[in-house]
């Protein structure tokens, strides 16, 4: 049986989004046509208003529809010395969660993968590495995911920040090795960021 | 920590899908923000052209952009006498997927729910007596859900077709009491097709 044409393009449309299978993607195509087409509206409007407004702040590199996101232009943040990099705007706002960090933050969006042809520019070290040139940074915390490009990029930050004389810290123990910083819940991350060990070179 | 407010409104829209949480919803936004911007934007016209094209079968009632739909205007299921009646078209496409049924369908989009004010015409009962009166149907398989409701209207719909005359039948078992006919699988609803058994009155 073949649906008609707009219903099949909704569901296949809807099957983009990140975990919906094509049973979900049926689902919801029915529930918006048959009960949700004010939600559905709505929706469509969102996406649209989301994709043509929102950029990548000039300062830190995540998501907001301003020049400068509100963590940048937060004076205390600033004046903390702190600067926790991350790869992605969820794992700021996963820390965020936390209440336990009140400092800057850097968002790769991102990990370097030399075998996908991610370089260091192309998750913003250029850009890491004027701040940490020209900004009054105390201490850099590595916050990239536990994985082997999460660590390896860790590694590669924590060696341009040697170069600068800055101190530079990796969460600890808590977040699951192999697992996605932004699954982790907050008292876990939260002690992971009380407990970060200084980056030791010999 | 405030998202900005066109990614917010996006977490927002996307919650109204079901099945989706606040934090899949997030998940999807930033999926979507940071590296499906095509697909969302395909995903948002998706949605509005649906909306705005797809409507109801002037037969069957089932949503399609079409004033009569594909399964409608089939004439060796006109011709087969056979009239299924079912409560959403997701239990239709659940039932042509069986490959068991080659007949018409009348769907009701909904059951009936004294209680919640929904009564025979809410659900196109007054289209499908004229359907009764006016087509050749030798039969009308009762296929709506196996819950209270659905077996209270299935009755409801059994009383009129013997004002009429006309056999009737029931999908039998296989399908899962208190269960949605959409969640079944193939081979069970297969079974409770050429299981039907007719309804009788004593
Ligand atoms: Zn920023
Ligand atoms: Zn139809």
């Amino acid at each position: 049986m073949r649906l008609s044409p707009a219903i099949s393009e909704l569901i296949r449309a809807l099957r983009t989004l990140p975990g919906v299978g094509p049973k979900s993607a049926q689902r919801m195509a029915f529930q918006i046509l048959e009960r949700q087409r004010e939600g559905g509206l709505q929706l469509s409007q969102a996406l649209a208003d989301a994709i043509a407004r929102v950029g990548h702040c000039d300062v830190c590199r995540t998501l907001t529809e301003q020049a400068v996101c509100e963590l940048c232009q937060d004076e205390a943040r600033r004046g903390s010395g702190l600067l926790c990099i991350v790869e992605t705007p969820a794992d700021v706002l996963a820390i965020e969660q936390t209440g336990q960090y009140q400092g800057c933050y850097f968002v790769l969006m991102g990990h370097l993968s030399p075998l996908d042809g991610i370089g260091p520019e192309d998750i913003g070290l250029d850009k890491l590495a004027e701040r940490i040139s020209t900004e009054a940074i105390s201490e850099i915390i590595l916050a990239t995911n536990p994985t082997i490009e999460g660590e390896a990029t860790a590694h590669y930050i924590a060696e341009l920040a040697r170069q600068h004389d800055i101190a530079t810290s990796r969460i600890a123990h808590g977040v699951p090795v192999g697992g996605e910083l932004e699954y982790v819940d907050q008292a876990t991350l939260g002690h992971a960021f009380s407990g970060r060990k200084r980056v030791q070179f010999d």
